[in-house]
């Protein structure tokens, strides 16, 4: 693809409109490289359309002159979704950046895919409103990146997955033609719902310009906690009751390991163990209030009462907002301790709720047989099943974990999938999961996905190689 | 179809077991007729597959042999999208009505296709959970259906549409090849959702088998009262007030007019006004108490300064429990006493909640062109923008209106469609309104839609000319 023909570049280059596209490199240098470094791309051409009608134009082009693309949000994937490896041409999405209307009456907010996740939270909070979805790229990712990897995040337990919020979307297919599904509504039963193919598809069946999304109330208040647990067991009982005591308002049930606290102080300055003499599992509780009521004694005789049933040796009420900022933080800061103190192996994972222990037994003896030693970093939202499942290298041995990076996670992964889970919970396939995937899911589903693509994208132009085995582009 | 050839016949019921099928009309009629008689249908042959693999077999022969068939649950669709009006084979899920897990830990519920809604509703229930929908019907329908239509009914604003609370799938494509979404994870982006594309499809790309389902806490007290309004334009505004003052715990916010309450007096015994005075339109709101906090007050003062602000004229709490079943008595009566005053057209409508005022003033100058002195009889869930737009023949002029009543369901879609909304709601499109959805929906997405019922069902099996228009079986 290195080798696009001036022609075709100069068709797709008025396509995208005056200042709509780059050849120079410099300018496009920082859209190749993956955050972390682990993958690097390259391109020829770097188009950055402001129009649903150029993007139409610019995929007709490509889909007429086999010419295959990859698009690009604020570039924060982890699995290499928006790095065009290939040569591709870049197409990215960020100067598609209005936000076209918020209602604050209809509880919706319609937006372009370049909106960066803030900028929506910040235009619903100044309609008294809350956008559904929150996470730690908030400043940098845009709504089509959310969208295409269908974002989950800390918010889950209460508004679900961002698919679960969005009612409309506008689509550009393959061939160039704008689908058009902005209809808003929250009830409409007339025909398939084709928006759902789109939404976490990582760009590979259409190109998502504009959505539109529920919004929800503003919570006033919040009764927060942290809580020591008295082992993984008895976190989803906890949970449970919790739900149970406030009706379903658990907005947060976060997951914190003993040595994710030590390495937060450790690490970032001006935070404190509030229950530094327990030396377990910890979960950071949070319930927002309903209106003006305050959960707080709820929350307080709920972990009081499991105190009493001896789930719970120790927990801390936040008093106030500062005391909540604080306990927050140590759940924040938990992946930029982890980052400050050595070479780590992330995984991102997710079992049904009552496998979580054995999940947590059978990967640490995996990890353990490969690597003597090797600590680990759990953490994450526990509530929904998904963790975080890092490895430390033993201590004082930083240099014997990344030589066994992919022993580590194949066996993590090969655990997880006895366990029936998910070896990727949030961030998507890429290219750093679409080959081992076939191995955890059955030949049907493969299969069904491989003819999705082909149907939709029969000349192999989107994202191609991402998400499904590389072998689809010539298989057809 | 009628005739089916003897051999095929034989292959489909060995197929679907001993006891699994029958030819005996006075045992087959009454799967054959829309519960309202608005369709009639013929089979040659019924099938009661009692498992997943012998609708396997039972789809891999129809599919070798082109033999169409249509699936039926519980036969109380309200489109004809369960009938086999062409004389398909029937295909009844009736007999697949196991549960076949429920966690109160997981907060799952496993059950199979045929198995009743209130079934459901009662092993939730007897989890110490709630099952996330209920309607009408929920004493005959089944889960399938439930799924295959994508239900709604009246814990839309609590829980959203049946497809917003399902983990899991089993589905056998057209082929007879089992798909196995069971995972039952609250997140796994590795890759197509796949589940989404049976979810509301009316039995037209696959048979659902089994579903798994997200449970919910189960409220354990409720907050209700019946509000005046003063007119429809404030319904959105207290809505949104409500949920305010609540962070979101409105579990019901349904519309009812003045006929309606009216003609529930006049025809359901033991029922009576408490608002008489009251002549327009009136809400049933409930909030669903946070454990064991009571939200009554905080309803009660919400209430009160609405209406010092002039937006509600008048309103009843309810002190108790049986006050409370009163008033829902009133919503719940609505159909039943209209059906007893005589003829009428029924409608199920959504907007964007914000159009609601355009929507009933601009359809009922539409039905008064038509037939003056109609009588408008409007209901519904309001909170979700859905409305039931009933039309009652003029006072003493029962004959006059079903020989327009053609005429006034093309109006009224009309209107709905020129403010941007859905002419099927909940319903869905089955033979009543699949020809009318192209007049919709763009060309682009009825396209996509054809596209992809030929790619899962090439051979036009699977309730064919259901949902789309059809001519779409000739077209391939």
């Amino acid at each position: 693809m290195d080798q696009l023909s001036p022609q075709i570049a100069q068709r797709l280059a008025e396509a995208a409109g005056p200042g709509g596209s780059t050849t120079e490199q410099s300018e496009i240098a920082p859209h190749l490289v993956e955050w972390r470094g682990r993958w690097q791309g390259r391109t020829p051409l770097m188009l950055k359309p402001t129009t649903t009608g150029q993007v139409s134009r610019i995929l007709a082009i490509c889909n007429e002159t086999l010419t295959p693309l990859v698009p690009q949000g604020g570039n924060t994937g982890l699995v290499g979704g928006q790095i065009p490896t290939q040569g591709e041409v870049l197409l990215s999405l960020e100067r598609m950046n209005r936000i076209r209307a918020v209602s604050a009456v209809d509880n919706t907010l319609l937006a372009e895919a370049g909106v960066i996740l803030a900028e929506a939270q910040k235009a619903a909070s100044e309609a008294g409103r809350l956008f559904p979805l929150s996470l730690g790229a908030e400043g940098s990712c845009t709504l089509g990146g959310n969208l295409s990897t269908n974002a989950g995040g800390v918010s889950v337990l209460r508004t679900g997955m961002i698919r679960d919020s969005v009612l409309g979307l506008e689509v550009v297919l393959a061939d160039g033609r704008v689908l058009d599904l902005m209809r808003g509504l929250r009830k409409d039963n007339t025909g398939y719902d084709l928006k759902q193919l789109f939404i976490g598809a990582e760009g590979t069946l259409g190109i998502i310009t504009a959505a539109q999304f529920k919004l929800f109330p503003k919570p006033s208040s919040f009764a927060t906690a942290l809580a020591a647990i008295s082992g993984i067991d008895v976190a989803v009982d906890l949970l449970n009751r919790l739900q149970d005591a406030t009706g379903g308002l658990v907005t947060a049930f976060e997951l914190i390991p003993r040595i994710g606290l030590d390495l937060v102080v450790k690490h970032i300055p001006g935070t404190a163990n509030p229950i530094p003499a327990h030396k377990g599992w910890s979960v950071l509780v949070e319930i927002s209030n309903p209106g003006a009521l305050d959960m707080t004694e709820t929350l307080e005789r709920t972990l009081g009462q499991a105190m009493e049933d001896g789930l719970v040796p120790d927990a801390v009420l936040a008093k106030n907002e500062r005391e909540r900022q604080n306990l927050w933080r140590l759940r924040e800061t938990l992946p930029e301790a982890q980052k400050k103190d050595g070479p780590y192996i992330a995984n991102d994972v997710a079992v049904v709720l009552s496998r979580l222990p054995e999940l947590l037994a059978n990967t640490q003896a995996a990890v353990q047989k490969i690597l003597p030693g090797a600590r680990p970093f759990t953490f994450g939202h526990i509530g929904d099943g998904n963790l975080h499942l890092a490895i430390l290298p033993p201590v004082g041995k930083d240099d014997t974990l990344l030589p066994v990076r992919e022993k580590i996670e194949c066996a993590i992964q090969e655990e997880v999938g006895k366990l029936g889970g998910s070896i990727s919970a949030e961030h998507g396939l890429g290219l750093a999961k679409n080959e081992t995937i076939t191995r955890y899911k059955d030949a049907v589903e493969i299969d069904l996905m491989r003819t999705l693509k082909r149907t939709l994208d029969p000349k192999n132009i989107l994202n191609p190689g991402k998400l499904l085995p590389a072998a689809i582009a010539g298989g057809n």
